[in-house]
């Protein structure tokens, strides 16, 4: 059994609340907010309690903390679990600063405490099978991984502005994914990208459209492509394939209905928005995280996979503004 | 907030104890079972308590019982929850025998309480997409139905012995999804049937592979494919061709990966089993029972309902061993 | 090398003289019809002539004749065929008189001649593949076939009111299809139909739509449903079930063309019509008899097949009527 | 009626051969090669005769010239048909150098002859429908396109030698479908690339997988992945995102039969090769030139795209060496 308590009670912070509250390991000690209303409103409907910040890393009632606050307060939570001796999963940037992430994971891996990014797309079924069919060698040598990031609606102009950008913010879990599935760290990348949306994000640098390439240590080479704004839905895809065939994680359907009619068959489309697709992956990654907590080994999304990925996003903006392939450096 | 009591703590009980404990407008007061060990685990699982006999119908303490017990305790269950006033929620069917169910169900239907019959297959997302469309006019007039029902792997013979054969205990959900579909009573059924995969089962009369095609009022075509046993996991379809078009509720596949190679394209394959296509319909299937009573309103699918499927299986039991076409006669 | 007299041109004669003319082993030695100027355009089309009645079986100049004339000359065409000792490849039926096709059937064989059936639909790419599958093992044992067979529009009622009805008509080819999938000659069917389209076609004893179930040998159930008009195209499909798993040849799309919206993904539809859907098996069909009169063996579908099918179909048609299982007896 | 000379007579040559013969308004006058054995076995097959070098340009005997000889011989073809005032159509490319090929190009056009590059894939089925759909502003304004090129097999590395490399050998019918589809001439263009399947190629600087991403002037993206050797068959695929939704031209399957099993569903692969999914384009795109011709108006495709497509691939030849984006240049 896991004491957890839950720092971040807002929209995403409510998901990992009803996780922690069904999670037969997890003991669902107490959730803290800024905003204690917010805070006590979780608290009520799963039968847990309000924390104070002094509660929150009180090691002697915790096991755990599970850092859903807003992004600029992850690097302090961090420091402060692994100063408290407290297990930590984390939402993912560390810090939008990559210096201040590897600052930070340093720190925490000094501390010795598990610690866990929570790039939850890992955990996705299809994702997971595709990436298990990989590394059992059911298509060879990788050769060519495509990537598809397509949401459904641009966010609010506020939000990109301090978002540090469509490369940092949305394409990022993909720069996790190829790792992950390849096995490899990306070595250069190119990046083209445009604002086809909303022209407003342009003053400020950004893209909404944009096609990623990386290229891997054995040559492979990975594609992505990231859109804010499809008008058909959630469209989220994979394909790997390698030097003996091709597995894909494909674009899933709402739901299995089709309908024929002179004009053809129409069937069933994509997830409404990115919520409904991934929602299923957030528990898993609560569990995957218990169960290294339960049997004592390190958790299986390290910070070191939040700097790298992180790594890679720099070199892709560095590329997007040089129009030239840029070698993605490591700290 | 409706306060329920779940009588019935075996498998298909532990599944509504998880649908009773997440329910917002739920108020789960306990469990009751005859096998007090049993209902114990459920009651420590979901935070509730164990009833015993003289609790489970009182009134001052309930709003509704949840009748998921063994199917011969159905009908005493009914009758006491429509005796101490209380709504009910029961498992098909009402009672094993057909006379019985229609004695039970004007019983209740007299004392007035809300009742409700578990047919949870219409609670199914595309199921009841599908007779959406039906029901807009999305096909026009119905011409032919098509359901396919196919279980993994035969269950226990001893089992089977006691079910009243394939028609009574696995068709009878389809005969009734058949009705809701096409909002009609069939009026005559033909049926033939084979004993492939374990003839045992033929010495008591019944068995594993059949097909029966009623006729709808309307002169509409229904048929009905029942199998015991698959080898490639649980399958179930159905499909509804119109005057103007078709619509189906595909085969669910338990994933979206796709491997390709020489041999051809391999696909995630159908579930396991019932249970992993089924399960979300359970909770699906209690949050209209609970909606209805919220809002005062008949339960969505009567103890009639199971009446005429009942009767329809009866017809088909018949037709099994004739050899020629039964009429239906609904009580 | 084979020389071919064809005999009929109207629509279906001018398809297979589109196949006999690009054959590289045939020499279409002319056409004949009792429409000369229908057979003259065919002749300048193809480059070939026109014959006269007492050319058409001359042996001396031919060594095999297509019969693709209006069904109730089949016979004689058969029957005169064999007496010049020519090859006769025929479209179905061989007459539409079951005692009458037996007496013919024997006339050729006792000929010796080799004759084969236009039962094209064996020579679908896809249903044949699938076949192969069922016969190599598979799927195991079969236990349940399902055939659809469904047009897109009525026939005009002249040509349904001479048919011989929907099942000796339209079901006789998927009778014969369920023969050779199965290896197995169907021992009872029972028929269930509507006049649903057109009523008046139930004033002459006809339907429109109906199934029809088939009981094999080995104790497997054959489901086919037929249909005269769907409203979304042509619809053919098969599926066979076997105690190790299930093959299945899918509905036809006319093409691969997917248009993803808000309201979901529309695909190419089905064929328009059944001549789309069956187009290459004809040229397939004309293959296989050229290439067993080549190799001096057995065409690879006899008039015996023709007989047992209409056999199936006379059982069939007799079921409907009297609403139970009836015998098929084989002559 | 458009009377036809056939130049060259190899494995291409052939393919043009039967649409020639079997196309209704053309007369198919005969066949040059310089392998005038392999030219008398094709004029033989098709009912045609020999030309010889003096006959095949003779424009009292024929209306257009259909080249279909080796690369370096397709300019010198162009000019000759121009000079004789005969209407061409002509493999691509028009020249292997960029510069001949313009001044190719402007000669005929300064000559008046009809001339059209056969570009086929334009008439694929699907490809042109999804076209139609675009065109048409199914989708909106187009935002990104994808494409894929991948063949089953490494052709042989002399061939690859003097292919002038991957991007304009193979990619070059991608830009031009770019071209096409989005209606907009390519502003510019990045490549990443690898040689893995063969590292001898690199040696000439060449590559077998490479991702190019091109820039339209309305800012939309375009993303090219080409591969020379696939696992699992033939694989070409196109998608294009517009504001408004996404039309997508499938990759096609060599049929539709499915397996059902425990391990999942086992459809029908791709096609083994480009051959099988191309082969009716080369008849459609014979009738559109033969259309044209008999309309008297423009063919549809023009040696300027040749042209243009062929400028694509030199910036993109340009940008896999550079590692960075290059300005497509048109003459």
């Amino acid at each position: 059994m896991q004491r957890f308590a839950l720092i971040g009670a807002g929209f995403i912070g409510a998901v990992h609340a009803a996780s922690l509250a069904a999670h037969p390991d997890v003991e669902f000690v107490g959730v803290h907010d800024v905003d204690t209303s917010r805070a006590g409103a979780l608290a009520t409907r799963y039968g847990t309690r309000v924390l104070d910040a002094s509660e929150v890393f009180d090691a002697s009632r915790l096991d755990a903390v599970f850092v859903a606050s807003s992004t600029d307060t992850h690097a302090q939570h961090l420091r402060s679990a692994a100063d408290a001796g407290l297990a930590v999963l984390c939402e993912k940037p560390i810090a939008p600063d990559l210096a201040e992430a590897v600052a930070v994971a340093d720190h925490v891996r000094a501390s010795g405490v598990p610690a866990m990014v929570d790039f939850n797309r890992r955990y996705d079924r299809d994702h997971a099978e595709l990436r298990r069919v990989v590394a059992s060698g059911g298509v060879g040598d990788v050769e060519l991984i495509q990537l598809t990031s397509r949401g459904p609606s641009l966010p609010p102009v506020e939000y990109l502005r301090s978002s540090g950008g469509q490369l940092r913010d949305q394409t990022v879990h993909f720069f996790d994914l190829a790792r992950w599935i390849s096995g490899q760290d990306p070595v250069a990348v190119s990046v083209t990208g445009s604002a086809l949306v909303d022209p407003t994000i342009a003053e400020f640098g950004d893209v909404d459209t944009s096609v990623a390439t990386l290229s891997l240590p054995s040559g492979a080479l990975v594609q992505i492509d990231s859109v804010r704004r499809t008008s058909y839905g959630y469209d989220e895809r994979i394909e790997v394939m390698g030097s003996t065939g091709l597995v894909e994680s494909r674009r899933q359907r709402r739901g299995n209905v089709a309908r024929y009619g002179r004009a053809g068959v129409l069937d069933d489309g994509l997830h409404e928005g990115w919520f409904e697709r991934v929602h299923p992956t957030y528990a898993a990654t609560l569990a995957a995280f218990v169960d290294a907590l339960e049997r004592g080994v390190e958790p299986p999304v390290t910070l070191d996979d939040g700097v790298r990925a992180q790594a890679v996003a720099e070199a892709a903006s560095r590329a997007l503004e040089s129009r030239r392939q840029e070698v993605v450096t490591y700290p």
